[in-house]
């Protein structure tokens, strides 16, 4: 049997290239190995995104978007948080068994307790029950569908480090294997993808190109990206080149070799290195963009897909819930 | 249409003679004139009661004592809070609106906090986010059901407060009325029971009287009620005797006359005024104390009851949770 692995998707803004390459790809191969789940993080996102409209908008889109790069709902399970009550039962549960302390620690906490000091603010301003509780429901995430593995980047190993102390905690308490104890699968060669600015491609930069952009508009944001002062006769060394470092990404080892000759020998201008990265880009992009514009012109059937896949999820989760309550009990 | 009034029941201890008067009593007493609710708050249990025997004990006990001392199910809805998982999925959405500067000010987290400052303890030492986020839970328990009324202590009108704000910072965000904001009643004169040691009757001392203790034991308990040395034939005043303020609790108006005058008269021992003491309280206990096993007798009744409970109440919980994820944007 496959060992489970499970990958939260926050929808809390539309999916660039950036993700494509840095999560969406990498999680999407999981799927080769694992008995691969994945779910759209919506009540995560309420944390932050508190427009309604936005809100279901992003869910959408974000979900549209990882079945337009390739998430198979036949092959893998694909819900909503939201769909899976269970999430907030088991929620409730582990919190009697999570120290403060703990979550204290935590980093997106810690930071915001930084940040506030730095204002000479109080430590706790703007700071909801949301964040601080965060660890605690990706927790129940995880737990909740007795997850193996939960692939992450460096950054995000101590959530996975505190689902293992809550759930040993229950363990511990009960005497027995109630809860499955997940373990991080640390990704330490993500794809950085350089933004329009030459700086890391990110939202709260806004220097980003995102995955289902119109043609016309994904040509006018490849043309915006910020490149030196060298001219056209110049040599180039094609791999301090933001443009190069993106077309890498979706080139050919031959079209790469070639790009990087024409670098090399001078006489291109960074109008021409343009122009050859966004017909790659294009090239790859086309095919997911027209599946993403088709599954988004048909929303219920992208519900219906989601709702199917909660109900494969709530048969898991229901399990574990109810072995929960058993232990607990409150299964009377 | 009659206000709603909602009562929530921790299941931590055995229900006393201090519970009755103080808490079981004047909680009845709301559904003449409201549309009264009443849950065991099996999941706050779960803070501090974390061996299954003990809660699943605990929580049929009380649930059985409740409907002994005359709660009607038929009149009033009465179910578990664990049977309602609108409850978990609601605290998760309002968690997104609470600030956690809020919840730092509750009284039972800043209490806990100065108990570990006096020890030269680590402030959260031992503290739980079952305890921290309870205002949370129990807002939600609140809202959920549309409460108008909560009928609290004073030491905990803070918790309707902040059921308060939360409701409303809700209602501000998304420009409607989505949640009832709930009003604190506050029970001023609420009875103090005189525990056997003379303190109040509370769990926490050890000083209690069990409300449905076998006749053997409940005279057993009255015959321990700690005394002064005055002698038989000393006058003595009823105002400044324990077994008196609890013989009031129990008696006539004529009764209360004539064993007050058997004091002031002298010549009446203690073990006499105890004795007439556990003739009142066993007449009016018995009864109680007869549902009490009846109902015990028949727990699978009694999970019926609380069953058909629930189900009338997850009608209630489940239209507000739609508004509220209608609101929030996530019912897809």
């Amino acid at each position: 049997m496959k060992k489970i692995a499970l990958t939260g998707i926050k929808p809390t803004g539309i999916l660039h290239i950036g993700n494509y390459f840095g999560a969406i790809k990498p999680a999407l191969e999981l799927a080769d190995d694992y008995d691969a789940r994945y779910f759209i993080a919506d009540y995560h996102a309420l944390n932050t995104v508190k427009n309604p409209a936005e809100l279901s908008a992003l869910i959408r889109q974000v979900a549209a978007g990882w079945l337009a790069a390739g998430l198979d709902p036949e092959k893998v399970i694909f819900y909503r948080q939201s769909s899976v009550p269970e999430t907030f039962e088991l929620t409730t549960a582990l919190m009697a068994f999570t120290s403060k302390g703990l979550m204290n620690r935590a980093h997106a906490y810690k930071a915001a307790v930084q940040d506030n000091t730095e204002k000479n603010d109080d430590p706790d301003a703007g700071i909801n029950m949301g964040l601080f509780t965060y660890p605690v429901l990706m927790a129940a995430d995880i737990i909740l569908f007795d997850s193996d593995v939960v692939p992450v980047g460096k950054d995000q190993v101590q959530h996975v480090e505190m689902a293992q102390d809550i759930a040993q905690a229950i363990n511990f308490n009960y005497k027995a294997e109630i809860l499955k104890v997940p373990q991080a699968a640390v990704q330490e060669s993500v794809a950085v993808v350089p933004g329009l600015d030459g700086r890391k491609m990110s939202k709260s930069y806004g220097n980003t190109i995102p995955l289902f952009a119109p043609e016309k508009e994904l040509r006018k944001l490849i043309m915006r990206i910020v490149t030196n002062s060298q001219a056209v006769e110049e040599p180039k060394d094609p791999e301090v080149s933001q443009i190069y470092l993106l077309y890498k990404l979706f080139a050919s080892a031959e079209e790469q070799q070639s790009l990087g000759a024409r670098y090399r020998a001078g006489g291109m201008g960074w109008g021409e290195a343009k122009e050859e990265l966004f017909r790659v880009v294009n090239r790859e992009l086309t095919p997911i963009r027209n599946r993403f514009n088709e599954i988004m012109s048909n929303p219920k059937g992208l519900d219906e897909t989601l709702a199917q896949g909660a109900e494969k999820a709530r048969a898991i989760a229901s399990n574990t819930v109810t072995r929960l309550r058993k232990a607990i009990g409150i299964d009377l």
